[in-house]
């Protein structure tokens, strides 16, 4: 019986944040599995603030996605149909399997994830690509010490919250950034920061600094801009920043402007690093099984947005950079 | 026998670059020497682009030299007196002895040179201050391996001169920076860098982007402003950036703004950092002892600029923003 395989299409490329009209639903039948493929049927698939680089046309870490193409996404899935060897149906396989129903892949870059009584979908998340970000970025890049500060931009976000969390785990006093009274009460009443300051309330700048009245020595930088320009102004001697995204700048052309930052380096002798989760692959073991443990142990906590239908998928990126969602966005197929 | 001492003092505060007016010369007796006081006259006082942020207003790795007090010069000088255990006539030392004839000291911060065959000089400038600046900035902030390329900004410069020398001798290749003809050509004829460009000259873009070929991976960063902003344009994978000088910004009131750091850093997984020497000061004899080994053998070359005379002091800082010292700027007193 031939499968029908729906498609989530790039239509256009968005100089900004991906909208909807960006992408189209395409509807193919399936074509015979060939020798060496296994056809994966899609479970969960990720939406990422990072969708809006992988479609960019500037240079970035990767090659932007084609327009025609399926839109690249973190997905898992389970094996229906198998023509390699070492894949039996009913494995499970998170990697980059596209916005759609149905992948058929030679096996490259995909890894197994375990069957358990832990949903699969942590796998997109606080045991996937979420966790490790925040894992490896902060105990790599920003490498805290016990008893230091810790700040956080998307606090409450799935990456975020992670690393918050972790932060706590690992002795340090944590001062999350979030906007709107909800993320706020969330970041305090869910992940455990020490507090936590709305950067859409009048007088955030004052409010921060009251959170970092020791400053701050780590900062797990989410978003750039006006949050960032604000952490900087408090960082202490030998503070790290872990340059993770850049979620409030809406558009890099033209690029934006900032304060020159030379100078609050040089005078507070920090030190600022961009990182990529890729970088780590080889590390992904260390890092899934350190989750995995706090996660089972109750002392890692997420959150999950899950939408319902591959036909959420064309809107569900601007969602995010609305600010819409409260946890790791999902996109659940035909549950 | 009362000894004359003449002191360099600050007279007010420049919002900018220090310039003659801001410094007055003034001529006071001295008074008997105290116990547990050494009286040191000066042989040679440094004069540094940092001595701009010494004097600032605003935030500084340390405290701003008080108006009406001799302004804070590294020197090398010679203990005349002694009444502290330990000292004795004839010592030779460096430390923060100020722009002044003589002076009196409780030892503290103070470091004993050799009396050898080398020019004391040295000790401010390639064994000093400017070596251990190269050294430690390079290999400890950019940690270049071998076969890399490292590019300096004010590469012909009493610091940058020795960056690309000691990059040279790590095995990388070497593209140095420079203001006008001549310090170009010293790039090249004297300090031995694979490639040279003038960042006055027109067409300075294009001139980078060719000696920048296969792009940078570590950037020796002396100056920020436009310099720096080219360089970040054409960074490697994995690049790093020492942030030693701002020496093109000529003011911090108003902030200048610049490109916005954060994706620059992301995409490349780049890194920048400040540093500050003092804060290697626990090892400044292994670097020391280094940098005397290359001079000895001739592979570590020097430039000394040589004023003479205390009243030479007020204009000299100002001097090198003008870019009229070609080599380690010092004030050679009382020969």
């Amino acid at each position: 019986m031939a499968h029908l395989n729906r498609q989530v299409l790039l239509k256009s490329r968005p100089s900004g944040i991906p909208q909807a009209e960006h992408f189209e639903i395409v509807e193919r039948p399936l074509a015979p599995l060939g020798e060496g493929r296994i056809l994966v049927r899609n479970l969960y698939l990720g939406v990422e603030p990072a969708m809006r680089g992988w479609v960019a046309a500037g240079a970035n870490y990767s090659e932007p996605v084609a327009i025609g193409a399926v839109m690249r996404a973190f997905a898992v899935g389970e094996v229906v149909e198998s023509r390699l060897a070492g894949f039996m149906p009913g494995d499970r396989l998170t990697g980059m399997l596209g916005w759609q129903d149905y992948a058929v892949s030679d096996g490259a870059g995909l890894r197994r994830i375990p069957v358990s009584d832990l949903p699969p979908s942590l796998y997109l998340g606080v045991l996937g690509i979420n966790g490790l970000t925040a894992y490896f970025g902060l105990t790599d890049i920003g490498q805290p010490k016990n008893g230091e500060t810790v700040v956080v931009s998307t606090a409450a976000g799935a990456v975020g919250s992670c690393v918050g969390q972790i932060a706590k785990l690992m002795g340090c006093r944590t001062v999350g950034i979030a906007g709107g009274p909800q993320k706020v009460r969330l970041c305090a009443a869910e992940f455990g920061y020490d507090a936590a300051v709305d950067y859409k309330a009048p007088g955030f700048e004052a409010a921060l600094g009251e959170a970092l009245r020791d400053g701050a020595d780590v900062y797990f930088d989410n978003t750039a801009g006006a949050i960032s320009d604000a952490v900087h102004q408090r960082l202490n001697i030998g503070a790290r920043i872990a340059i993770c995204g850049t979620a409030s700048i809406t558009s890099w052309d033209p690029w934006p402007s900032a304060r020159r930052i030379e100078r609050t380096l040089l005078v507070k002798r920090a030190r600022m690093q961009g990182f990529i989760i890729f970088d780590f692959a080889s590390r992904f073991d260390e890092g899934i099984a350190a989750l995995t443990g706090w996660v089972r142990s109750g002392k890692l906590r997420y959150r999950e947005d899950i939408l319902d239908g591959l036909e959420t998928a064309p809107d569900a990126i601007a969602g995010l950079y609305r600010g819409e969602n409260l946890g790791r966005r999902l996109i659940r197929l035909g549950a």
